[in-house]
């Protein structure tokens, strides 16, 4: 067992978090950040990570009809994969369609953004290091 | 730049995989291991992680009808997302059907496998760490 298992006094049980209609069970939808005026529209799940000791956290995000993260930037490298609708990637300071299935890697400290496109939700599964630095807004 | 990078030459860049029909531009698919009787249809993406400083890998597989991974265990934990088919996983000897969107936690040392359920290929992401053991099989 690992320092935090030890400390949690439990060891690691293998799970399946239940899909349905893009909510899972026990995962609660949390804001995407605290307000302010550079995001909107977004909520987070935090999916996988947060109790386990893999290297990496698993989030889901989606991005509601006239949306948008923060445009910002970190060290730490971004695997998204859009799961619903369609939307938007700002890389470079060019938006890119993305849609289902779509694989977007963001290297160390490119400026980048998501936005919703159309009118179904837009969401993304976004894989990180589980130790990262924050974001900095542009 | 890491280590890594200044050995390649050249440093990370930001980059979309477009995805036709579960299938990704750049990315070729491969057998999931050296043939042996212990699995059977199962493809596999590496879809993100080799040529990245993330601590994960990113990868996607695909078992055919009829098809199913090796049962096995390792060290390092599984973070699995289906998105195509059905399937199902075993898991502590039993099995659990598992559908679009469910996300799979298998636990370190767990012992695991995939089989595809239905007429459609079953297909997951799954997530690792960058540095993993090996499996063994059960």
């Amino acid at each position: 067992m690992t320092g935090r298992e030890k400390a949690e006094g439990k060891e690691r049980v293998s799970r399946i978090l239940r899909f349905r209609d893009y909510r899972w069970d026990s995962v609660e939808p949390k804001t995407y950040k605290d307000p302010d005026s550079r995001w909107s529209n977004v909520i987070r799940h935090g999916l996988m990570g947060a109790d386990t000791d893999a290297a990496f956290h698993v989030r889901y995000f989606e991005v509601w009809p006239g949306g948008y993260t923060t445009h910002e930037r970190h060290r730490h490298e971004h695997v998204v994969v859009a799961i619903r609708g369609s939307g938007e990637v700002r890389l470079e300071n060019k938006w890119e369609p993305i849609g289902f299935g779509d694989v977007v890697y963001v290297s160390p400290n490119a400026p980048h953004q998501f936005r919703a496109a159309g009118d179904e939700p837009f969401g993304f599964l976004c894989i990180v290091d589980a130790e990262r630095d924050r974001p900095v807004p542009i």
